[in-house]
């Protein structure tokens, strides 16, 4: 997750090219260079993107540039390695500089996504120089001061917290991908009906392990294509045309830390404790959007098509749910796109009365999953 | 689905080659040539094997010679497209022979996998003749008359039926690949506490589509790495690094028809019509084996523990549950094995007391998915 070489190859979502590998899109230099903003104003805040030549970094700068962010400045910071590097944004060419103890001089809002060691190191180091860090990793989530935001969800765990002369510094965090994308579906329909159990099954891309497990996706794709046996260094087993259970650790409980991450940041991002989630995360071989499967029990009746309407006046979700031809929401779809798509609406069989509903959601998870949630955080900072 | 070409290129599982592309495996001639078996005797019943060319036609038998399954005859039927072809099996030559009416005269025993149109022209044709029909196709499956069957679980529901002299013909069938693979792991555990409520979330391989979408898969999969559209003539989308809820047709309620396989072949086959099922199916972009995401709520208690060693000594499952080194099961793992794999074995943290499971299995779909499992009640009729 630590190269810019990562992002050359990843499947497209938005254009005609919808279906195939695609070189360089993130990085586009025609994409970045030809759009001159007026983004880049002496009334906006002085920025900094801690990470920036990871998959994540990039994406940071792409919707920064898609969404016209106002910035007086733009600080690019990385490890020592890549320190002296180009990196082009909005028709400039910046250095990029070493992360050290004096980055956050001057910074009004630092994009961390750099890891958790890197995160809990310089995360409070730039909150007390008056930073407002805006954090990917999992180093302060469920840290109770810190709040953990999806805007269209939460905005209010923030209120507090505002840029301008005299303020002080902040952590905020930006949840995990299949967090954020399980729960812009289940949102609009916990306010309607309230959610008291939720069980999750997960498809989760190769994204969400950084952009060296997609090169190694595709690497071992052509090497079994070939017939030789593939380069396992990310995941140690074959990803190709196969499936995993989550990488992450396994806890005592059974569950691995994915898994406990959807259960717990539920209940702080809801802050209803008493929410109950289980779930299963499955890697599967799709490049870069997430899929999950969300079975939903709800206190209050609610049949599918009012759940249908509340949908679809959701912020940030699309509804493709078209039974007649067997159109439903796909990984592929979603890549690129900001909205979180929900489909295979129906009530649940299995549960007595109108308590419970069936529902697949896909999201991009470097985009609503990562980057483009750090970003509308950092917007309600404006 | 109808050409023996198909299962020329898949995915291995048994050997060190696990993780390679391999070429003619199902159908190497070494492997059926070399092995002259006792199988071929007098007093073995007469066999037919319906929808040869096909990829479970194939798998049939390659799993009737696998088993030394006895048989006195046997006969090659397909389509007349492929009659008048050779099929080497244990060391003979056959020639395809058309499925006709008349193809049943003197058939003990006739395995059928080409189709529910054609099981439910030719099934009852058969069975009018005292042939005893086991059939992969789902025609028969909710006919309360047809026993619906998997050996481990309940073989008593055909009970009555047996070769020998006088006997009249019958219908048995068998349940789909989902169905088979989920209760493999679900009974021993719904013995033990009783399941009144299963979430299953599917992640189905090509090979449930037949062997037509396997080369589709591995097509469009080498399109996409060379930057090409991919040919989308199964599916009507991509597939390669890609899923999409199921391709079967979507019921008024919302479910497809493979998710209620599963509701409804559950209730028969465990004989409890009050069993609370809800499924989402989904393909994802594996060869031959699925993969299922279970919850599991219980009447009576049942811990994590007891479950596993319930598991541990279940005929057909074979668990490989290593937290601490993260190994769970896998398609790859379990293609071209006979057992259903089970993972990922753990409490409910949803679930209050100990009346809740999580676990995940994985199983062939074209061997215990479909013809192992049909041969396994072929076998209980000797």
């Amino acid at each position: 997750m630590n190269s810019a070489a990562v992002s050359r190859h990843h499947f497209l979502g938005d254009t005609a090219s919808i279906s195939r590998l695609h070189t360089s899109k993130i990085l586009a230099p025609s994409k970045i260079t030809t759009r001159v903003k007026m983004s880049l104003r002496e009334d906006g805040p002085s920025l900094a993107v801690v990470g920036v030549t990871g998959a994540v970094g990039q994406e940071f700068l792409s919707v920064l540039s898609d969404r016209d962010f106002p910035y007086r400045s733009i600080k690019m910071l990385a490890s020592k390695r890549s320190a002296g590097k180009k990196q082009t944004f909005e028709g400039r060419e910046y250095t990029i500089e070493e992360l050290t103890v004096s980055s956050f001089e001057g910074i009004d809002i630092a994009l961390f996504s750099a890891g958790g060691s890197i995160s809990k190191e310089f995360g409070p180091i730039a909150a007390e120089k008056g930073t407002i860090v805006v954090d990917n990793s999992s180093a302060f989530r469920m840290d109770e001061n810190v709040p953990l935001v999806i805007p269209e969800v939460n905005p209010h765990a923030m209120s507090h917290i505002r840029l301008g002369a005299g303020k002080k510094g902040a952590l905020i965090a930006n949840p995990n991908c299949s967090t954020i994308i399980c729960l812009m579906a289940a949102t609009p329909l916990h306010r309607e009906a309230k959610v008291i159990r939720m069980v999750v099954s997960t498809y989760q891309a190769a994204s969400g392990a950084g952009a060296a497990a997609m090169e190694e996706l595709e690497l071992q794709t052509r090497e079994v294509l070939e017939g030789k046996q593939p380069t396992c260094k990310i995941f140690k087993r074959q990803y190709a045309f196969n499936l995993f259970s989550h990488n992450a650790s396994v806890l005592s409980n059974g569950y691995n830390e994915e898994e406990m991450k959807l259960v717990k940041e539920t209940r702080k991002i809801w802050n209803d404790a008493n929410v109950k989630v289980t779930a299963t995360c499955i890697r599967v071989p799709v490049m870069r959007a997430h899929a999950e499967s969300v079975n939903l029990q709800f206190e209050e009746p609610l049949d599918e098509n009012t759940a249908r309407e509340i949908l679809r006046s959701a912020p940030g979700v699309v509804i493709i749910d078209d039974r007649a031809s067997n159109n439903f929401p796909t990984p592929l779809e979603v890549s690129n796109k900001d909205d979180v798509a929900v489909g295979r609406i129906r009530q649940d069989i299995s549960q007595d009365g109108n308590h419970g509903l069936d529902i697949f959601v896909c999201g991009d998870q470097v985009r609503k999953g990562a980057a483009l949630n750090a970003i509308q955080i950092a917007e309600l900072l404006l």
